[in-house]
């Protein structure tokens, strides 16, 4: 047995399908019509740009906007005069062949690039690589695995999952991922956890130990991998995957069901989503209203703004959708490790410490911030919207937030426009200065929505995308919990709705402490719903208070996850 | 009058040096001798590594390792084969002069690490001009002005003061700097508050108006300069000069009294340092003791690690200087942006929340953390050494590190080398982590030292080197005061020193809210100590208990910065 990382839950059972790239050969040659050599490397490019274009069209709309995200640097590269130019420079001053001439500028460019030894500038290295490789299949004729076609039952296994690779992936096919390289937010994981794949990444040596055909066995919330796993261990995998699935079958029964305790404490169990399609998704989950929806897919993957208009439609459609159910919707959240080619945002030497979210939002109110919230405005005469202001760090930024909301409501009682006139502004608590004056928000903000993921990254000084230093980084550290139950505390001491949003709030560990500290609503991805609410239900609140006090009085984030998963696993304190 | 940033006190009054670079007319040239031509190149490419070379060996000893870090750049520049290896072929190829040579193959590089967009990338482009501009000059003979021997009375105009110009300023000489860019915190600034030459940085169009020989007044606390003023203005400068001047010698007389409150309440003003040497100024100033000694210049400036018996020479070279008064030693603290090429760092996405410190420090237990600390407690046998661990945010790490004090002190009692048994180990708070768990950290640790800069970063999620949202950083900020508040309210709990060694200590705005807080000692640069130790004894810390409360009551910094401004300048609540 091997052991990776768990990335998307489940048990995937099936034949391993190795995905790499060929290894190409590319060899000099000389070629005497440097005219028609020139056209054939046109013909390449310009082929590249448009399989480009079709992959990351079709990962925004089945994966989402980061991954296409990838593939548009792609083809930015590609377009770069600069470097098209030198390529075609060699065609025609050494007289030889695309192939050769692609090899030597690109490999220059990246290599140059990879010495650099920033992060930035490895991706821009690796992206090179990746076009160029692209350009030259076209030009020698070598097709890759097409994933789109792979067998019923096929579990892939590859060093690492570019997004050219997995744009194809059919979930009806695809039984299980397994990928030597990435971790829990890699591409490949968040991928898999999207498409409800069983998956586990980073299992060493694993495309020494795998070869095309083998029987493979794997637990997406183990991280257990098994290959050629005898008869019984095979059976036994078969068992679990259908207790999994039975299980995720049985959670429907809280379809329809409240989400009250034991004690008869109320909470709400909503969703986070990222596109207004989305919406579908809650609704079959059965989520008391979206707790999060991220309004940066609407900036992406285009080369202009969207227009007030085109917001107005997007955010109509969640609220027609979610038909009278809450739907807080978060304002732009760019900035940070989340980037806007066409805003000429430069690079923060501390992205998430720099002019993100609100920062930014506050100083480009013409044209970026008052559209967006006037889109709000105009779509909360068609649903429940709440309007929450990301990054807050004081309460001059939500009174500036806020005056622009009230100023554009004026406006549009002027101009006769419907809109909600009560609508709620509430604010993303989320970095340590937040935290620490929450009662002094609490007398102004119409509700708080706790973001663990940043909390946690904050109050941690930790980049949770950091591998050196993610050790630190967990939502149980005393320190961060403390800063949650505060949060929570001033909530409820004005008397204003708290929601959590980041990850914790679905966390089976998690979830007695906040229902002891009182939170009132918990958003999540919309599969973990059910899940969630059967939890509430089997909880009282008033026996979690000794949980809670017990979890409390650690000194360690070790101890509080040892303790909450011992609770969690025998239900006794 | 125009007005600028103010970057380093005092009255400033002369005679206008401008100093720039002069334009270069750069022309191509065809030479017959190539061989010649190369000969050329090289020996200006070997000049100019020494130049720089000689340049940052004096910054590095008169005035930092930071400004020598960037001449260090440089010449990693000049050394490049890529980039000399081109200029030479171009040379070879084109059979051109090296001037143009060097025009064209450098703004080449230049031209593309300014389009990748990020800062990193822009300061590769600055530096690449600049040493373009360095050998260009060489190969042409032009020189430019010679800082090192203006005549007394000089007042420096500049667009920017680079390291290049400033490394040979002579402040007997130079009575003030003005120029056109940078702010509190860039290099010209940084260098003027070194040299105690009055300084105002950022002053608009400042080239256009001003001229060589120009009378000029500035004052570098206001930030005013005044061009060719009439005789009344003059006057009027001479005597703030005068008054600045006598007041700075007036301090004089609180050396060697205590740091004592009207009402009895006696604490410690200490300082910073960086070097073994800046002791003297420390003794000079009356200084208590030193409170935060930065280690890192022991590991700068060189290629290779320095040894263990290289620090304990450092250290106990201070220890001994401050003949049995405490100095804080803290233990390594780079990663962030303190970069050092040989330990092999990985550049972070976001540096400031990455691996640094103390997390750098656990990692590299044998090669660095370990000689470190067994170093500092050979030197504490010579001294009152305390170890501080800087950027701590949870328990563990403290624990580890104090593990290793007494593993080491086990090994120096074997073998019969004598330290200080009572040690003491303490820890810089400085994220909000460690705030927010102060109480859980004085049981265990033997005091507590503030670092406002990083504690207000990290509250803030602000990089306090990101002009775009530096409007953010303040310690005035509510919730930074809260933060603050509460660590030296758990330290006093726990009877232990609690100390604060950021910039803040020394802020006369800040220091009654410091006294009512209750902190034990005040640690800053050592020019300062006077004018702090005068202001303590001006206060009653019973009475500030009025101040603190109002400052606190606050929901805004402007609001408290408004307030404290008012108090210091009316002594009235």
């Amino acid at each position: 047995m091997k052991k990776g990382t768990s990335a998307s839950s489940g048990i995937g059972i099936g034949k391993a399908v190795i995905v790499e790239e060929a290894e190409l050969v590319i060899k000099r040659e000389n070629v005497s019509d440097v005219e028609a050599e020139l056209g054939r490397f046109k013909g390449a490019l310009e082929q590249s740009v448009k399989d480009t274009e079709v992959l990351a069209a079709d990962l925004a709309t089945r994966v989402g906007e980061k991954e296409a995200e990838i593939l548009q640097g792609h083809i930015m590269l590609l377009s770069d005069p600069m470097l098209t130019g030198e390529i075609e420079n060699s065609i025609k001053n050494d007289g030889i062949n695309s192939e050769f001439a692609i090899e030597t500028v690109c490999n220059m460019y990246a290599d140059m690039f990879a010495s650099m030894g920033d992060e930035l500038m490895q991706q821009r290295a690796t992206d090179m690589r990746d076009i160029k490789t692209r350009m030259q299949k076209l030009l020698l004729g070598v097709r890759s695995v097409d994933i789109a076609s792979l067998p019923a039952g096929s579990v892939i296994v590859a060093k690492d999952l570019t997004p050219s690779m997995t744009a194809g992936i059919n979930p009806a096919n695809v039984t299980g991922i397994v990928t030597e390289l990435g971790g829990r937010t890699s591409h490949s994981a968040i991928l898999a956890r999207a498409l409800e794949i069983p998956a586990v990444v980073a299992v060493e040596n694993l495309m020494e130990q795998v070869k095309d055909g083998d029987d493979l066995v794997l637990d997406g919330s183990t991280g257990e991998v098994m290959v050629n796993p005898d008869a019984a261990v095979r059976a036994e995998y078969e068992t679990k995957r259908d207790v999994f699935l039975k299980e995720k079958k049985e959670l429907e029964q809280y379809i329809g069901k409240p989400s009250v305790t034991r004690d008869g404490v109320q909470v709400e169990i909503v969703a986070n989503i990222g596109k207004p399609e989305d919406a579908e998704k809650v609704l079959q989950y059965d989520g008391e209203g979206v707790g999060l929806f991220r309004t940066e897919f609407l900036f992406m993957d285009r080369t202009s703004m969207p227009t007030e208009e085109e917001q107005f439609e997007a955010y109509k459609k969640v609220a027609i959708a979610m038909n009278g159910k809450p739907v807080i919707i978060r304002t732009l959240d760019i900035g940070g490790d989340k980037e806007i080619p066409y805003m000429g945002l430069e690079k923060d030497e501390n992205p998430f410490l720099g002019y993100r979210a609100i920062r930014f939002c506050l100083d480009r109110k013409e044209d970026i911030y008052k559209p967006q919230l006037r889109a709000l405005l105009r779509a909360s005469a068609f649903g429940n919207i709440r309007i929450m202001v990301p990054l807050v760090t004081c309460i001059e930024e939500y009174r500036e937030a806020r005056g622009l909301v009230e100023e554009l409501k004026a406006e549009l009682d002027e101009a006769g426009i419907a809109y909600k006139k009560d609508i709620q502004v509430g604010i993303m608590v989320e970095t340590a200065a937040a935290s620490l004056i929450a009662d002094i928000f609490a007398r102004e903000v119409d509700f708080f929505s706790i973001g663990t993921n940043d909390l946690t990254q904050y109050t941690m000084s930790v980049d949770r995308g950091n591998k050196k230093v993610s050790y630190l980084y967990s939502t149980f550290n005393p320190a961060v919990l403390r800063s949650i139950r505060h949060i929570i505390a001033c909530g409820r001491e004005a008397g204003i709705m708290v929601v959590m949003c980041g990850e914790a709030a679905s966390d089976p560990m998690m979830i007695p402490l906040l229902l002891a500290f009182g939170l009132n609503e918990f958003s999540m991805s919309a599969s973990a719903i059910l899940r969630a609410r059967k939890m509430v239900t089997e909880y009282s609140v008033q026996e979690l208070q000794a949980v809670a006090d017990k979890a409390m009085s650690f000194a360690t984030t070790a101890e509080v996850e040892q303790y909450m998963k011992e609770f969690v696993e025998s239900g006794t304190v």
